[in-house]
């Protein structure tokens, strides 16, 4: 895993010519070494949508300086844009109830290098994967949600979240559903993953639907936490193939290998600025 | 593609204790020489369900004798079966619309001996696949279908099924949809391909639904046909990936690969016998 | 299917900075309305690969003017580049022995629209698909080919191919080998399907060594042919499952659903102008 | 996860007649209630394959009796068979080098009881990994091993397995060779992960041979270790997509997950005895 120093540009603009040659010869201006352009134009909405990487040695902008060189070309194109760099990692959050196999999953991708984000705390609201956050160092606090006690819990999550200065937070089988003014507050923020194959058995007990209905794959869903459940923009989706012989006890345990995979693939995805949202829609640039 | 002569026996029974040994024992005392066997038990449900196929030379019972020789079991067991010999082919009508590709699947696996059945005719609502049908020799029968006149190409439709003695109807892309009537008369025994990852997108349009909310993955289910509307039990499913690189013409091309595959395998297990139905579910004894 | 008049530029080139803003630059001058555009940059090998396509109502430079226009661009970087138009659609020869699913899967997406060539002619070296090219309205020859007169039968090959004034030749499952003098005056426009996951199982009987060495998965390769025979350039891979349920007849049943699609996603790429080769590898902008 | 108390009964047969009767009656006159049967006959080998697994609640014959009382069919049939029982789980050990994502796989789904199975020692020839075994609280022994002392680190080894009455040895990306007279000590119980889809890229860094390849697919092969290097009867197989974006890391990345996922299924299967081994193939009775 080599170390990076690199800054990585996201835009979302109305798709007019002359775009790309103005964001090049720009980019060309200051020296950049490009590592990875990738680029989008959805004609039906005449969007153009971009992801550009390039490395920050040589290049003759400070990063601080950035906003106000850009912001001739970005206004001339109505651009809406945001500017990231490796050397500001992302801080994240992630809550977690009592399955543990998601939280595991991330933990150990964050220590082998895999995702190159800080993680501040873990959030519980039972305290059964605490001695899973004490392995790896990361602090866990226990917030026990009832119907009662959502609104005074979330207060102290936002408390946490705050001084922590968190960007991103991942709901890892966190079986509460956040409130409505929480959601709002980490808008395009939050990454929840859902068992079943969105838009397919929305709601609770995929796994008990699914294997009611007979289905021969199941799946699993990440996607953005937005007011409306399970309804947010999917960033990723895999499925397995099950059978007759499976039954739900079997179900289960296939989903959790995809839980897992299906959201670490998002979060990597986050973390990385390889995701832009248009129209409830994403587009993952891998 | 070797010739066999075989009988396969499908039993769904309540399960009980001795009743593989009084099946084997049976089989055994008439000389069959077993070439594949597979059974299933459910647990919750009680339920015993078996596939057994047999080579027909040197089994000692004729075809025609075997219900009597067999009840004695069956009845001791409380058994549901059927028998079905490699020598009476099943007789399949396809139904088709316009589009032709899965149409064209089945016609090329039928001919390339894939598909070890009979087809007397196809019926389409447009005569948009006439010539198709003339290059694989088999009869194309037109019958337009309009809501006033839904009730008058059924009866036209009825009198070619029973006149060409069919045993099995394939909706291939037909998109009508069938009376009650027409359900009833033909129950486990209409095959449907719906273009979607069922039970998401059901009804009309899957592609331009599963286009506007982002999924990642876009799906084909084949199904047997009950009066609730793609609620049938599943057969067989599969998927493909897609990007935002995707418009909605590239998922409907990637689609049409789906649904001859997904449809044509539901076809041929059918065809074999391999299907065993409960609970809404199928059992694929593949 | 919409018909398209674009332009399509393929550019490979030593990565060296400014090379987009000056292709970006050369666009905008000409008033092209950029339709997709991809890169790809290989750090070790400092290469820079680019597909750009454009539409050509509004472009102010005529086709047969670009080369001089864009000549001094790609002097300067020292770019190799191809320029292609969607209004000149390749010519497509099928080389074919006595399996037909890949010509017939081929056929088919040809008269569907999806493959956007021209096929003059068919070549088998046996009769067997006659019919299945009359069928398509496309010209057959039979060109028998033996040890002792590959030489003059690809004589007679060549002559049908510069006769027809042929760009891209497709192997679909041509049970001959090329001659190297046949393989050089095509470079880079020869296509083939090998029945297995290359490099495993290269040369002859792919399937029966698979199910020898009791493989899980069977796969199949379109690649580039090459002097060394399956050795050329990966353009598609895929693969399916097998269990021990599936005897030699099985697998070979499978596969040919394999080696349709990945020869016809190749041949796809091939024409719409997505692959980029160097390394011995493909890159495919999809 | 409800705990069973079960036998699995494996049977290796020449194929005969009477066979099944003979098993089934049997276990009838026993009063076993068959919980899961599975069979398989390889025609082309006359081979008759069968595991079949049934609740002790009940049976009437006690486990240590079971020989006596079945030899009588067993020689009649010229059966090779093997009874085991949930209720003695197999003895795992796991041999590690530095490479942690496979063990660290293991050990969570040991955890979790998603592996039923006795793992009382970890074996690495580095100590990176001491402390994940620690969190599992599983001893762990560091035996180095060089080319000089590979004899004696062995003889360590051994008395370590024999110690520990050691079952199953899974390899988790451990970096040595075992020598012949290991592999002669523990046949068909080494269970070793290759990064590579066998047979292709047997041997040294197939990532980065895959990689130089242009393969367009990566794989991962779990097999039982012989003495002929990665050439033992493959237990599973996968693979994921790769494309030219994947520069070696990212292959390496994404080949971990598939190398934990390869392994954790081949040994599960092994520990619930639904592996059979002929001709240098496994039947998995899944």
């Amino acid at each position: 895993m080599t170390m990076k120093n690199t800054a990585t540009l996201l835009i979302n603009s109305p798709d007019r010519k002359g775009l790309v040659a103005a964001i090049a010869d720009f980019l060309y201006r200051h020296n950049a070494n490009i590592l990875h352009a990738d680029q989008h134009q959805d004609a039906e909405l005449n969007l153009f949508l971009m992801r550009v990487e390039w490395d920050l040695q040589g290049f003759d902008l400070p990063v601080e300086q950035f906003e106000q060189a850009f912001s001739a070309v970005a206004e001339r194109f109505q651009m809406r844009w945001q500017l990231k760099t490796s050397a500001k990692k992302p801080r994240m959050a992630i809550f977690v109830s009592r399955y543990d196999h998601c939280l595991a999953d991330l933990l150990y991708r964050h220590q082998s290098g895999e995702l190159q984000c800080d993680i501040p705390l873990i959030i519980g609201n039972h305290a059964d994967t605490a001695r899973l956050a004490e392995f790896y160092q990361i602090p866990f606090h226990v917030i026990p949600v009832t119907r009662e006690t959502k609104a005074e819990a979330e207060a102290k999550q936002f408390a946490l979240l705050d001084q922590h200065d968190i960007d991103l937070i991942v709901l890892a089988r966190y079986m509460q559903v956040l409130s409505p003014d929480f959601v709002m507050r980490y808008p395009q923020r939050i990454i929840n993953i859902h068992h079943s194959f969105l838009p397919a058995f929305v709601g609770a007990k995929p796994y008990h639907r699914a294997f009611e209905r007979g289905v021969k794959l199941i799946g699993a869903t990440s996607h953005y936490v937005t007011e409306d459940l399970d309804e947010g923009p999917i960033i990723e989706q895999d499925i397995t193939r099950i059978s007759h012989r499976d039954q739900l006890e079997d179900i289960i345990k296939k989903g959790r290998d995809l839980e897992k995979m299906v959201l670490s693939r998002a979060v990597r995805w986050h973390i990385e600025n390889r995701i832009l949202l248009y129209a409830n829609k994403t587009v993952i640039f891998d």
